[in-house]
């Protein structure tokens, strides 16, 4: 079968002619249709994960056909264990250490295998398992975010802050935004929000307060010294939830609002079976399309990569591998 | 009635003659047995709130005689407000801006009044309010502590650590603290908690970590920068309490530990009139007796003050204002 390979650190990816995987037992063939890149599969391809051995085949989002002809996507996460509140030491995901979803066949375990949506096309769900489940989780699951409140989420654009918004739209929130991007922020408005305001602005702030006040819910993976300025802007009772942190350590962290105002800053890492199977029973009753950037063939993977390393995109970038 | 009133800021308040007050509407006219004092009473003499203005009778803590001859403490928390999660903006605490309880008679509105705990004498009762509070509510309403757990409590030796240690202890979780004195660990040790490490030794977290290998919830009053020890010394899912940062500004806070161990930072002050009528049931069913460190007259209230100030005490320090 042909794969997207990774043969060594910070190399773009080739398509390679690979020997097909079998299933095992409580395992299952998949004949892919569609795969979709995470911000994972850059950070494997620059070596920034422990234990990174190539060659490898990325990838932790896909939708195929089963050998009983079920369509299916997969949940990514791989043994989260029996305690909701955390993975457990034996976790790991899709496309690392174990082969990922970028060739024409996978080989799976049953208990990571649910049924696509099916009002959506495999390009579309392929986009929704690992960015889905992240923003399910940290948006529900942890923050608690309930109709009604105000949700910003930072960095519209990337994939698990847009299923936010669009989770956030479908349960009744009130959603605004922060981007770099004109460009993302216009689209951004198109999709629902209801105000937004660029962080390259040094009033950005200001701006968000102007526009909502306050919030009930805030929704990062930046991190860094802007994290304060979240924190200005986080209502009493308020939640931050945190997904992520590229703009790494926050040099600023003053504990004196965090207990006054009551404020829960909550991590929020992926998601155990039971947040993936509540996250697609939400999409399936709401009829969520997930924002799809850019479909490429297998055969441009390495384009792929190049889009996800320059940051432009607004959506999931997708992969199909057979029509 | 005599009353210890500060006068001016950084003065140590001084007994002075003044007008005794008048229950109104739905008050209380209460004769008080004794009062404890808080830092908060130290900060308000040094002028760090907003607001402060002088002469003031300060003090938050107290226990007395109601004039029905009801054996009475007061919640110290006035208006928190219908929401759980946080104060109301009406919020207040006793003894700013309104007169506190350093006085012969105090008027407090009904709502405040509850009966002292019939196991423990006024002046233990009085030791209780503000800091049992204040524990209760970051331990058990905030970080949902459960039996079996490990807590580290930092800063042994105040008042609101020393509650949450015997809280802890009660409802059955293994305690640990952090303190700067050989002598308060000490005494913690006899309290019974089951390791200890001195924080001005530059290996405590590696002590600690020996001792407890990782903790499942912390409880902070610190923060600066021993606050990312904590974070490495909280387990996966684990609770971080905040409810104060003497410390100051935390520089090296990393959101990566946050999301990828599903830690929870929960910031908490006070407590509302349901943490409170909580709190006294819990201290009641247990038979819990507030650690005392030294009780002063009245008239020593500026011996007190000094005594709050220098840092030295292991428990509250109690004011006898009648036998």
């Amino acid at each position: 079968m042909k794969a997207l390979v990774l043969k060594e650190k910070n190399q773009h990816p080739g398509l390679e002619e690979v020997a097909n995987p079998k299933a095992g037992q409580s395992e299952v063939l998949v004949r892919m249709k569609a795969a979709a890149l995470n911000h994972r599969d850059v950070y494997i391809m620059q070596g920034l994960y422990p234990n990174v051995r190539y060659p490898l085949i990325p990838g932790s989002d896909g939708a195929g056909i089963a050998a009983d002809d079920r369509e299916v996507i997969f949940q990514p996460g791989i043994h989260w264990g029996d305690d909701e509140r955390m993975q457990s030491r034996d976790y790991h995901i899709l496309g690392l250490p174990t082969n990922g979803t970028f060739s024409e066949y996978i080989v799976v375990g049953e208990g990571q295998i649910f049924d696509k949506p099916t009002h959506l096309t495999f390009e579309e769900a392929t986009a929704l398992p690992l960015a889905g489940l992240t923003a399910f989780r940290v948006l529900f699951s942890r923050c608690k975010s309930q109709s009604g409140e105000k949700v910003l989420i930072t960095g519209a654009g990337g994939g698990v802050a847009l299923f936010c918004c669009q989770f956030a739209f479908a349960a009744g929130l009130e959603v605004f935004v922060t981007s770099g991007s004109e460009t993302k922020i216009a689209s951004a408005l198109k999709l629902g929000v209801l105000g937004a305001a660029n962080y390259k602005s040094q009033d950005w702030p200001e701006k968000l307060k102007s526009q909502a006040s306050g919030f009930d819910v805030i929704i990062d993976s930046a991190g860094g010294d802007g994290f304060a300025d979240l924190i200005r802007l986080c209502n009493p009772g308020g939640r931050i939830g945190i997904y992520g942190g590229s703009n790494g350590t926050v040099s600023n962290f003053s504990p004196q609002p965090i207990f006054w105002k009551q404020i829960s800053i909550l991590g929020s890492t992926m998601g155990s079976d039971q947040d993936f199977a509540d996250m697609l029973a939400f999409v399936n009753h709401h009829k969520i399309v997930p924002v799809v950037d850019s479909v490429f063939s297998l055969e441009e993977g390495a384009k792929a990569f190049e889009r996800m390393e320059k940051g432009e995109q607004f959506g999931k970038i997708v992969l199909r591998i057979s029509q």
